[in-house]
């Protein structure tokens, strides 16, 4: 099977058997080889060859390029939705919100381009002074799994606008959609080798970041990994790192949370989409002691266990599809158990099923004492009760990461509080904290990722900007400096 | 001796003596101990403490004890100079710009924080959406010896405006000078904690980037030192690390480069100002082989030989005036004669003298068949015949550097060439290459720092982005995804 892509041609990989499973029918949809560390250090030398000329391109140029990419991304909207589909085994009518999301990510980086880089112009006393942005050169791509399409896009259309060469890694859980948004580029038309495809899983992964000829590496994935690679890249810092990791991410609901059922759902929407599977999930859920919040708890637990769940072609679609494997959905089972052993409560306490397919869980872990700072990458909703809000805001705040955070209240004294307080970088209020505007930055600081925030931002680190005072000629100064003479 | 500053007090060292030397006569002008470990624990302590509050005022507030900073460093500017001539052995003609561009900062800064970070608000949907940016809380800030106010004054204001809290350590250079800066800090209405000074070598520089409670340092200094640090944070990607190293620096004059004495101008400028001891002073020269080179390696030659050098308080203000130490002086006489023995011919063999004064040298490294590749922090140009442009350009680009580079040159289409290849953050035509301008971002790709521009990009490193979605209360959604009920 030729599922490499390099220099424009398509290879078979010399590396270990991967293999890609439907997770909700376990059906193998992909078979192929990983690249061998020869074939990754060849992937990487045609990005850099394909440097010298794609960084010449106009802006303009590339923009054409990206921009017949995007109709074809459109063109196929539903071939992507589907494809999607069937390697996470998220529902249709989710992964069609990540087809759009995905042709939605042109214009949002070409705008960022220009505000965030791009170029500036002015006279100063008879010179002209530039400011530019520059490519950095050859750029690897690592792409996570739970949006396979969208998430990698986000990296590899800013840093192809930016006139940087890429070398794509998917995550090995989703090689068929890599594969797919490699053909994609190909058919709109960039050049041969501008973007390289290598499939495989860590030792490619290992030998990507390890390769000399590499400018930076782009990450989303776990924040193990992307601790691994921070050092890694230890004494090298001239390489850009941009690290987009997890979060433990806090949801407060006040004393007054307003209308029940509304509350509810934003609960649902912030915990369980994408079964859990987001970054930007809420993991921890902090109610309020008594009867308003034991009410809002019946109700959640009740509006959850009724959450449907189905393989993504499903007639009537489902709330949730599986995880995105077997092994992801008996860890998450695992770490439920761990949390009941330390004092958690179930409150709905969620089956493994056949395939990756696992139920959703709500613990109250409010006896537990030390609460692992851990990002359960599931349908796994930790509830803490509080005695008093500025107790919540504390509890919130005690993780080491900082991705996303939410407040449900209707008392506008608490948000303000609340918004001064928390230390996240997408931080909502009634309103699911798994959503985030498009034309904004993304990301928090902590151990979810490294200060690179990428989506709005992701222009940042795809270029370094290049100054310039110019005049025609040289000047012999009206006056010198003291000290000079010649004659 | 009171000498380091810790929570709005100024306390003795327990650390090792450090003097502060005048390096024209060598004359002590400051003695002190160096803070141990648990001093910079303390000031690292009070500098969070106080960020409780700090980061509470509004950008207003902050702005207003900002302003009234820069009016202190106008009322001091004279006596700024003075400090700086006296520690750096810099002329006094030099270290009054000094003084200007660290007045000049703040408004500059301003303007950066608000194009860079600041805050955007507007309503979609019924929301709103709002950007915000936050300090990222502790900031060390390490200071060198060459700008000993003004550059880690690049850092500071930026910082304190986005509402970081701030441990300085100057370099052990130049300690009289950094403790100028904290008086006019303190006296500037700061509240105490929010700028602590430590004062030491490398044990206190290594205490303070290990210290658990910082969460980014800034740092201005050597390649060397960055690299130490970048490895010192391997695996802590939460915490902010802006290096700005050296350079390289490559100059090209081109066959036609206008007018001699022009030309010449621009080269002295560019090699012996600050007597070498800029980041962006150029290293190398490449010059036509050919009678036009010839003449004009001839010029330079003579007037450097005819730079006067001096003590910074001479009534006839001399063109440079010491190295920083007499060590500095040594080593930079010895790159020389290193150079010499690899087969540099020296144009001009410049000698060391008193104290820490060293005469400029000319080589012409031709043939030296593998230059190394290291910076002579120094009044040492390296130049090197090149027999046509293409030529040129390659040499300058072979450096792991990227600070500056310049080209003299009245050629349009050398220049099209040139600022197109060149690999560099800085890139001049026809102007000293060590002429920045100030609301430019300051940095370069390569060896020369971590892809942390300075300067006007310096916001982007003292905050990170909160994006906001909110709304008054939950709502619940006209239409619901698939699978969710809650009857």
């Amino acid at each position: 099977m030729e599922t490499h892509f390099i220099a424009g041609e398509w290879i078979s990989g010399q590396g270990h058997d991967v293999d890609s499973l439907s997770p909700y029918n376990s059906e193998v949809i992909w078979q192929g080889h990983s690249a061998s560390k020869g074939q990754v250090e060849l992937a990487v030398s045609s990005a850099r060859h394909a440097f010298l000329s794609w960084k010449k391109y106009s802006f303009e140029q590339r923009e054409q390029i990206v921009f017949r990419f995007a109709e074809l991304v459109k063109e196929n909207a539903e071939l992507i939705a589907e494809t999607v589909a069937k390697e996470t085994g998220k529902p249709l009518w989710e992964t069609r919100t990540e087809a759009a999301a995905m042709a939605g990510k042109i214009a949002l980086s070409i705008k960022s381009y220009h505000e965030r880089t791009g170029t500036k112009h002015k006279q100063v006393a008879g010179n002209d002074v530039t400011l530019q942005h520059r490519p950095l050169g050859v750029l690897a791509v690592f792409g996570p799994y739970n949006f396979p399409v969208h998430l990698p896009n986000g990296h590899i259309v800013p840093a192809l606008l930016a006139g940087n060469t890429v070398v794509f890694k998917p995550s090995d859980l989703t090689p068929l959609c890599g594969e797919l948004a490699v053909k994609l580029w190909h058919e709109a038309g960039l050049p041969n080798g501008v973007i390289n495809l290598v499939q495989g899983g860590k030792d490619t992964g290992i030998a990507l970041a390890d390769s000399a000829q590499i400018d930076g590496l782009l990450f989303t994935g776990s924040a193990n990994t992307g601790h691994i690679l921070h050092r890694q890249f230890a004494g090298q810092p001239e390489k850009m790192l941009a690290l987009e990791m997890g979060g433990n991410n806090p949801l407060i609901v006040g004393e007054d949370f307003g209308e029940l059922d509304a509350a509810v759902h934003t609960v649902v929407q912030s915990a369980f989409i994408s079964a859990g599977q987001r970054c930007t999930c809420a993991r921890r859920l902090y109610v309020a002691r008594g009867d308003a919040g034991d009410k809002l708890i019946a109700k959640l637990v009740k509006v959850t266990s009724q959450l449907k769940m189905d393989q993504p072609f499903a007639k009537q679609q489902p709330f949730m599809g599986t995880l995105i494997s077997r092994t992801a959905a008996e860890q998450i089972v695992a770490a439920k158990q761990s949390l009941i052993d330390l004092g958690g409560k179930p409150l709905l306490d969620g089956k493994l099923l056949d395939d990756a397919f696992v139920e959703p869980s709500i613990l109250d872990v409010t006896d537990i004492k030390a609460l692992p700072d851990e990002e359960y990458f599931g349908p796994l909703l930790l509830i803490v009760r509080y005695n008093d809000f500025a107790e919540a805001i504390e509890l919130a705040n005690n993780t080491k990461y900082g991705l996303s955070a939410g407040l449900i209240s209707i008392d506008d004294t608490q948000w303000e509080l609340f918004s001064d307080e928390i230390r996240a970088g997408i931080v909502n209020r009634n309103r699911p904290i798994t959503g985030a505007s498009g034309d904004a930055p993304f990301g928090g600081p902590g151990a979810s990722g490294n200060l690179r925030p990428s989506a709005f931002y992701a222009a940042d680190y795809c270029a370094y900007p290049m100054a310039s005072i110019a005049g025609d000629a040289p000047i012999m100064p009206e006056t010198l400096s003291p000290g000079i003479q010649f004659d």
